[in-house]
């Protein structure tokens, strides 16, 4: 299944189906027998072999290569609302210069007092600003320091698919063991299929909990899916974490883009959640600034303080003069809070005709796309589309991966293979899927649209 | 030696001697009966177990409530270079409103283009942007991506002590075995003792590598202590390496602030290192900026791939804007490169007359200072003041710590206790240091020289 071949000082071993890299690993010994000291004594620690860079690494570098239009990654490409920007400019050139200095190691005071404010009037209790809150570098780093600083070995994580992908090498490197549930669509409902389709089967979620489990990661709105999960599905998810003492890490960075009438319940709210669930945040999702890279985990103090370790001893401190921005910003969104001049109201207001038109420029050339109810991803199926696409010339083990890459090459745009979303025995499951982002200009969506348009007309 | 109580809904354990904070741990049975059952389950994973808050977070947290003149922590308490911070401003409300986004994971491209030419120019060979540069949330992540993405279960890591602090519980984190070697003082120079005075036994350093040995850490200048490596001895630790196949990860994040007739050496240099060294920088360090939390790690490509890895699992990428300021940044130094304008010279030249004010005010009031080679810290021995202080109302285990707490709530000076740089089985060697940091405002320095002086005016 792997080969290996040697590029410059190192080996590089490569899957022959899936055309990725993997990192060395010492047990394979017909190669070691030709490796230098060095490489056969810095290969990656044991509890990391079987890491591949992620889809991100090669979808970036795949966009570099043909210049598609990108409806890839998950960022606006068109401002960020100005008063955010010019919070972060005011805060660098600033009387006060001493923000470009180290703060709070566990969160910058003037940004958990903020976060306090906010998330205790959600949530519907004081949340502490010093010992239940916790920003981070991103909510990646919010997200690998709740995983690893509770994971332990052998403990099992549901995970439910699809999933964010950095969900499963986080786990597995905590020593955990994941376990899958996929939502699986239920019969449509009349008219376009929606994400609210796509359900967890009770008694198959019920069978995953046992003595052992740990965890569940939730993630709603759901990344790919942009599933909102309704308050009877969560109370489901929240009896049997209840029932088996499991703790529940809630990935809610696209909380502010949910569509009506969908709303946006907090796992935390639900009774007896509290005490279990760590809810993790992003400013970048939140403010379309993905690239100020921070975020935030809250939850109740004796589940807070594993994560702080874990912070503490990674990272330790986070950007001063970004969290003050992202301070500022959400003091003046408290100001506003709920009226719909509110970031938090108008951004899925401003989204909702961009998901709309790609439902319908999507459907207009073929594929069949599934409506999210939030965030700002939308999964098509595209296998209506098959005998027109010619996908012999890529070499990839998913079907996914060599659509998404053949399109990038021949047709100009390039989306996402949701087979990175899920496990290895479930990725058939996707294969037939592409995740496209309509966090864009109009104008691009109108490209992407004509990109489509020109090769359904090309084709007959 | 523990003893625990609880906080809230919590179980925090105390050390009775240190009066430091641990979290809960499995292995104390007795408490464990009464633990709730979220309590006894959501405990650190056994890896984190006696896992405390850093000196860090403790001494912050003593200044908040002492409020005295803290030179406690490093970093500038007057204006970062006025250039560096207008960058950051001008990159943000720039026209590139792109540049709030998500950037390459590996590393903001204009970045790691600058870091190349700084490096290859530095070292002597051409550094590769894309595989041989790893940009990283602030050096401290390029520490944990190094010691975790090498350290495996069982390998030995050599680590020089003073360290800072977070090198130990890195490679314990990692399932490695810390080997540890203290700097000696030696027979003192004529006139002031000086960081130089500080020496690795040549016997003692080559009984701690055997085949077992998989990384050494090194750290010049160094802080604590400011000591510079020299060629010879830098030369006698890469011989060793060389010998027995090891890795270095060498930290130069105060590799401008070095004073004259003292050299930086990279050891990445020496005859055969570089195939085997690891070298960290920090933006915080060299540009005063130490809220910005950049840094970075370069090496050879094979020995990059591992840290790669536990970048796009732990973090994935960095601050778009704060690494484009930070290009910025070095693309103006890199113009004037070498000339007595470049804050690459300036820095050391403007943190010399400081250094020498403190090591006098400190010798004035009777404590003996060892006068750093490079860095901004100074290590001043306090036992001949012993008589001087009355401890008893301290109850800390180390005298450092009892020291530098007794100073901040009776005199009001702070500084930071040098234990926190040792092992276990070495503190005592440090017990009679504290460290005070000396890049502060004059004005700061002066006052802290008139506490000082009170103090003994009053004692006598």
């Amino acid at each position: 299944m792997i080969f290996t071949r040697s590029v410059g000082k190192y080996i590089l071993k490569l899957h022959k189906t899936t055309n990725r890299v993997y990192c060395c690993s010492r047990n394979i010994t017909v190669i070691q027998n030709k490796m230098s000291d060095i490489e056969k004594k810095f290969c990656l620690p044991k509890r990391y072999e079987g890491s591949e860079k992620s889809v991100w690494v090669e979808y970036i570098q795949l966009a570099l290569e043909y210049k598609p239009l990108n409806l890839g990654q998950g960022f606006p490409d068109y401002p960020a609302p100005k008063y955010v920007i010019d919070a972060l400019s005011e805060v660098a050139s600033g009387e006060n210069y001493m923000i470009h200095q180290y703060t709070r190691g566990f969160g910058h005071p003037r940004l958990v007092a903020a976060l306090s404010k906010l998330y205790s009037k959600l949530i519907g209790r004081e949340i502490n600003p010093q010992t239940e809150i916790l920003t981070t570098l991103g909510a990646y780093e919010a997200l690998f320091s709740a995983i690893t600083g509770h994971v332990d070995d052998g403990d099992e994580v549901i995970i439910i698919e699809p999933f964010f992908d950095c969900y499963e090498p986080m786990v597995k490197y905590a020593g955990g063991v994941p376990r899958f549930i996929p939502l699986r669509m239920k019969n449509a409902s009349e008219g376009l299929p929606s994400s609210a389709d796509w359900v967890l089967d009770q008694k198959e979620l019920e069978s995953l909990f046992n003595s052992k489990t740990k965890m569940i990661i939730l993630n709603t709105p759901n990344n790919p899916l942009g599933k909102v999960f309704t308050e009877k599905e969560l109370t489901q998810i929240s009896d049997l974490c209840k029932k088996w003492n499991v703790l529940c890490i809630s990935d809610e960075v696209y909380e502010w883009i949910v569509y009506k009438p969908n709303k946006h319940i907090r796992i935390a709210t639900l009774p007896g959640m509290w005490e279990r669930t760590i809810t993790i945040g992003s400013a970048g999702k939140t403010f379309s600034v993905t690239g100020w890279k921070l975020g935030w985990a809250y939850g109740p103090a004796n589940l807070m303080v594993n994560l702080q370790m874990i912070h503490q001893n990674c990272v330790y401190t986070g950007c001063t003069p970004v969290q003050e921005a992202t301070a500022i910003a959400f003091e003046k969104e408290l100001k506003r809070f709920g009226s719909d001049e509110c970031y938090f109201v108008s951004i899925a207001q401003e989204l909702l005709p961009k998901r709309d038109y790609m439902t319908q420029f999507l459907r207009d050339v073929g594929m069949k796309p599934i409506v999210p109810e939030g965030g700002y991803f939308m999964i098509a199926d595209w296998s209506p589309l098959e005998s027109e696409v010619d996908l012999t010339s890529e070499t990839d083990r998913y079907k996914d991966y060599r659509f998404t890459k053949w399109m990038t090459k021949n047709i100009g745009l390039q989306g996402i293979p949701p087979t990175a979303f899920y496990s290895t025995p479930n990725k058939h499951l996707a294969e037939s899927l592409v995740r496209y982002c309509f966090i864009k200009k109009d104008e691009n969506l109108e490209k992407a649209a004509e990109i489509l348009q020109k090769w359904k007309t090309n084709r007959k």
